[in-house]
């Protein structure tokens, strides 16, 4: 069996997607191919980073993952393969594969694609996705070997996604990084990035000062670890990001709680 | 071949779908899995009840059915299992399955689940989609005896969602359970509520004074019996909902035409 | 392997699309279903001719594509199969399969189904994607010859769908036939019907004065040759449909460049 997901910046309204379906069932119509996302906020990296991140850890291993948040399509930046111990991941080399890396590292074969054996023709200059990284896709699911598409890279680059910060004072220092459809926050801050001890949780000028294990026990604004071990800012039957005006980027700070900070919760 | 099907209130935009497609994909590699809706209003159960008790009766026998509205997901309410003469059926036990526990009584088998063996772990408070219904619904499909995912329930508790009531006058008084695309207004009074005789139809202060056969017959503003037995409000080229500044939950009522009331009609 | 495509305006919070699967799955459970795209603008007959035509270029030879744009439904109207040397195409004869038409022929074979013994019963007035299109894509999906599903039509109807004009000065006049999810302007003015020549192009009162070839390389409103072949109008960074605030239907000019034109541009 082999599964291909996809996830793009796309949209659902127009062919790009099933133009890229219909080139990978050309090339293995034994493929299984399944959606993340294809409204990643246009050439969001970030947030397809956090969302490749997040779901490909309950994908069958040997699952082959395209990413195609792009937009320097047509440019001169490396549309990269790599293979860890859990997975493969299609992309261009631009950090859409950067939270990818951070865990998976350094159990990380990575190549370039430049082998045009594999790709459509003639190659555009904006829709890669259908060109390059389908049909690559498509052909290493028939069971092609990597090192047939490209060539090793024998580094990684670091790619400049958020990641939390900790300042002197021990406050750990983090952004959101995706709102989920019920508003809800998510942040860089992972479970292992949280001081020890009772915390607080600030945004957006409010400050949460505990964190919450449901969404049924919390206070009306709640922060707590989410199902997929990051920091997560929600409110009950609502949205946290309407609430709050808060969207992606915006920072959220967690320490250690004091007294005197209990005194400013709401 | 195993069909597993998935409704839920997700969204579309994150990654909690297509995790549960990953982890069903892990189980039983074969299954195919369709999409029902993931963009059910957040946590509206009535709506989630009408579009599976639709949805399922055009999926061939057999086929296994995940609703995924659970607004009391980590608190104590039971995730059941239900077993029709056509279909599987598994979701919390808030009235999301109600419609199709009306349609299918008295010949339903029903189980809680409570067999931790067949769930991920560690459980998260949060997501039981992934960590429950569709580890469940994969083991199931692969054919695993019902019985061996926890306990038969002798009965099913008689759950509150939307039902049309007839007062003393035959009026028949039915809600808005879904707006669709197109602006149509779906009921939950089916065409076996309906009275005999020319009816009229009122709905948000006007009076529909026949039933047309086809959205190209009707007036502007047309009430039907719908492809799925439903009475709908529908207007011509146009979005019924925003005419008549309708939603979920607003009452519609049908009763015997008389001369009088064709008078007050548009 | 046999694929099925689904193009349809019945958005994606409705259970209809689902529904069509379902309906698929019964008749032939091995077939794949791809969706192309259900957020079709309500009716909107040019955007479906156009989405259709461009994704089927892209699938497995074979592959039947079923659209379903039909605001005639319950009247008249015919519904047709069509055979081209590449695909089969399935919809009403009201013109959204008219650009497919247009590139296929004279090599076209042509039905309209008639034979209900293959549709569902009752046949709705309302839903023939359910009772008409689903069913009989599925059993042509399992190898049964096309005579068996109707008459065959000797001629096909010439169907007023946008196509570009030329003028006397030779000035090419076309429209926006669908605004993509970046807010791209796609035209049906294609690469064969551009002049031949140093181009401008003239959109919303804008003169764009030349033909770009990637999304980097152009100035802020730039004109291209975009992956389908087609002219499209985008905006570095931004969306072109809201800086001009152009929509479906929009007139685009494309002439040849002279100096006095140039100095009109922006």
């Amino acid at each position: 069996m082999a599964i291909i997901t996809l996830t793009t910046d796309f949209g659902t309204d127009d062919p790009y997607v099933a133009i890229m379906k219909g080139v990978i069932l050309g090339i293995n119509p034994d493929a299984t191919v399944v959606d993340i996302c294809h409204t990643i906020k246009p050439q969001n990296i970030s947030q397809a980073a956090y969302i490749i991140s997040t779901a490909s850890k309950y994908f069958p291993p040997g699952a082959i993952h395209v990413v195609v948040v792009d937009p320097g399509v047509g440019t001169s930046r490396q549309a990269i393969l790599l293979s860890t111990q859990r997975a493969l991941f299609l992309g261009p080399d631009n950090g859409v594969l950067g939270y990818v890396i951070d865990e998976a590292a350094p159990h990380i074969e990575a190549y370039t694609l430049t082998n045009k054996e594999f790709w459509l023709e003639p190659l555009s200059n904006t829709f890669h996705g259908r060109d390059v990284f389908a049909p690559v896709a498509a052909h290493i699911s028939t069971g092609k070997p990597l090192a047939e598409f490209g060539e090793a890279l024998p580094t990684l680059a670091t790619i400049s996604i958020p990641r939390p910060q900790t300042d002197e004072d021990g406050l750990v220092i983090g952004h959101v990084i995706h709102v989920d459809w019920f508003g809800n926050l998510i942040t860089d801050i992972r479970q292992d990035d949280l001081p020890k001890g009772r915390l607080f949780v600030e945004v957006g000028g409010h400050i949460i000062d505990y964190l919450s294990t449901s969404y049924e026990e919390g206070e009306e604004l709640m922060a707590m670890v989410g199902s997929d071990n990051r920091l997560e800012v929600s409110i009950k039957k609502g949205s946290a990001a309407g609430f709050l005006r808060a969207d992606i980027g915006d920072e959220v700070k967690v320490g250690i709680n004091k007294t005197s900070i209990k005194g400013r919760s709401r």
